[in-house]
């Protein structure tokens, strides 16, 4: 996303009072947001606009977020005119469906008109059919065809995040060409960093940064400062393939290709950091089954739905443990002490099996575990649940032999626990390396089965060795 | 990361062929890695060299990582030349450590020395003290100056990621002016996007971007055409900080300032990307308890130790649910289904609680959750349960009094059901919000706590209500 300069406005500056608009951590102070809701309450429309003018589109989109949502219409009916398309771009997904739901189709398309294409395809990709299309009709041809464009290309895809203006000269050119062309031409991108140069089938030869543009004499041929290396992102690869890519060559720009090699857009790294702060948060969401959003803006009732699934499933995997609990009934009864220490083995293989699952869908995310080095991280993690099965076996059998005054107790829970810790250590790492291979998310349904697997282990080792050695009688 | 362009080599270009070299997510193909290592073992250095020589740095360090530890000295001895200081910049923490250790003071910091400030600081900081003195007092006065004043900033500041080059103009200046000193100024970093316009004390005033200089004719003001507004980032500030100030305002470099509002270095984007990722992605590691790294190349022993010290505290947890479960032992022995059905009640009421959890630990590390709704996602999420709750305490119940064919069981067992679901929503978010005000990582230790909520919750109304109304006599 890029601002327009005349509205990149003050992040806060240095100086030895607090700031009284943003504290450290760049977010909006609660009384600031609160002195201009109340501005806004008492109808002093004046008060609510000087306060807010001053503000970066991103802030004022905090600013909306912040506010309960029946306050929301309110603000921004006070802030009118202030409230530039940018800060439409930067609001959450869920604030903006609702205030985008109280504009006419005409509003939209102009809001849409002067964005860039990458965040007008945003705002309007996430329209019903129906509004999408009326929207659509009431842009500027050339916009529209952008903006139909991108939305051709399958979601989450490099061609809706790229943009079409791109700046493209030929290896002949001289760079005071270049420098000519650049201050005659209106059809740029609002922010560039690097020029890149295509062949005359339009396909990209090289790149050259602007900053190499600008220490280099007039008259040096393009061709001979370019960098002939570079990256080139095909226009339907995922987004998250071209975050990791961004990140692995800490790219600051690249160039989008269509099937046939030909240049047909750029991407720029503002318009995948947040993608790849997004992708890397949704793990520990994805984990806990509650979605890849975990949004706090979403609908109540959605987010009902969406967890309550995966509760329903774990519900599945809690009812086949309980089932194996179900065999030893007869040895709890005579023995209690079974129940009571049975949730120990259960849970602590839990949470060994969570943390191998943790590292293995991180590796995999951040493709640090690839098929090459698979067979070494098994065999890692099995070294590790070996130690951390022996240090808590051997911990806790002696603990429950010495409380209980029952050594035999203590050896069946020792090595439940050991039996249980390499359960954790191998199923933590094999399910999510499984799923990936059959090119399923493995952050996405791994933690059901690695329960599965350590509640089963855990309750059908301890109380069946229980049970063999005759436990209590 | 910035790398030179000699050196910046090929990703690899499209072509229908699938490339033999990466695959589809840009990772190095086992085939690939194979080839070379093979080469290297046969001694057949030439083949080897001529094999990685086309690589990006960022794609030899994967290389150096995915190669076993016992083959990497032979594979860094058979690419020795081609190698370059880049790749070790881009390694591994931990693989880069065990490169380090095997080289002279004399070579690293030769190394260190041909790095921009901030990938130099990066090698040396993970140094001890006494290898950190003998490579410092080897370097080149100017470099040293530099690394030892960014040691001398907190680590994980601004300081440390900072380069110290800058290309810093006044506002007087003319543009044809900042051309001609981009031009024949030396001591300019490898890379910038924008140009800083400071003021005669040296505070920054303003900004121009790279593009709007080219796109300027010679003769305007510098002061005419700068951005005014501009985030400056102090020196001391905290990395993760920086990530979210970069992501906030879609920054691409952003200016350092010092106690005294003094320009002392710039931070680019692609310095940021790597922390973006990292702290988005150690949430889930933290809640799993692994630590803040979760690395597959860490030597076993310490992920042994860290991963241990976990499990010990989350053993204390078990241990007191397990002791809550002691006290119904009498009506356990009487009657064991219930031993069959708690494990149920408790782990629910841990799957809903790890799903408030998530959520509010990624809308804290995001700076959606702040003091302004703080109370409105609290009602939110008791929605939620409530609703959770009351789905999950009908249906369970219902399927526990058939199954059973005992009503008052499935009662009991409903009503334990929406009381643990309710107490997991309210400690899902108290927890990691109480923590985060007493400014401690909420995704350090969050679940440790919830989860010992949610299993005394869920044992002790289930077991309790048990008890009071007599199930099994």
């Amino acid at each position: 996303m890029s601002e327009s300069d005349h509205i990149a406005a003050a992040p806060p500056e240095q100086s030895d009072a607090p700031d009284p608009v943003m504290d450290e951590e760049t977010n909006l102070r609660p009384g600031f947001v609160e002195k201009v809701l109340d501005a806004v309450e008492a109808g002093d429309d004046e008060t609510a606009r000087a306060l807010v003018r001053p503000l970066h589109p991103a802030d004022v989109a905090d600013l909306i977020e912040l506010a309960r949502a029946d306050e929301r219409e309110g603000l921004v009916k006070a802030l009118a005119g202030i409230i530039s398309p940018d800060v439409l771009a930067e609001l959450n997904d869920y604030v903006r469906e609702g205030l985008l739901d109280e504009m006419e189709p005409q509003q939209v398309a102009d809001i849409a008109g002067q964005l860039e294409t990458d965040d007008a395809v945003a705002l309007i990709e996430d329209l019903d059919e129906d509004e999408q299309q009326a929207v659509l009709e009431r842009m500027e041809p050339d916009d529209r065809a952008a903006v139909e464009e991108a939305l051709s290309y399958p979601e989450e895809s490099a061609g809706r995040l790229m943009q079409r203006d791109v700046c493209a000269v030929p290896e002949h050119w001289k760079i005071g060409q270049v420098i000519d062309y650049l201050r005659s031409t209106q059809e740029l991108p609002d922010d560039f960093w690097e020029v890149f140069v295509v062949n005359p089938s339009h396909h990209p030869v090289g790149t050259c940064k602007l900053s190499t543009i600008l220490r280099t004499p007039r008259d040096t041929l393009v061709g001979d400062i370019m960098v002939r290396e570079q990256s080139l992102i095909p226009v339907d690869m995922d987004q998250e393939d071209v975050a990791l890519r961004f990140q692995k060559y800490a790219l600051v720009s690249a160039a989008v290709v269509d099937d046939e090699n030909r240049l047909v857009g750029m991407i720029t790294v503002d318009d995948i950091v947040h993608i790849i702060q997004e992708e890397a948060g949704e793990d520990v969401l994805l984990l806990a089954g509650v979605g890849d959003e975990g949004d706090i803006n979403e609908p109540v009732r959605l987010t009902v739905r969406r967890r309550l699934f995966w509760l329903v499933v774990n519900l599945g995997t809690a009812i086949i443990a309980a089932s194996v609990v179900s065999l030893f009934q007869a040895e709890i009864g005579k023995y209690a002490v079974l129940a009571v220490l049975m949730p120990i083995v259960a849970g602590m293989g839990g949470n060994a099996g969570t943390q191998t699952l943790a590292v293995a869908v991180r590796a995999l995310a951040t493709n640090q575990l690839t098929e090459s080095n698979t067979l070494r991280a098994f065999a890692r993690e099995l070294k590790i649940a070996l130690a951390n099965g022996l240090a808590l076996g051997l911990l806790i059998g002696t603990g429950a032999a010495v409380i209980f005054h029952y050594p035999l107790l203590g050896l069946v829970m020792g090595t439940a626990m050991i039996i249980n810790n390499l359960a954790a250590g191998l199923g933590g790492i094999l399910v999510p390396v499984t799923l990936d291979r059959f090119r399923v998310d493995p952050a996405v349904s791994s933690a059901v089965f690695v329960t599965t697997i350590t509640d089963v282990t855990g309750f059908f080792s301890f109380l069946g060795l229980a049970a063999a050695v005759g436990l209590g009688r």
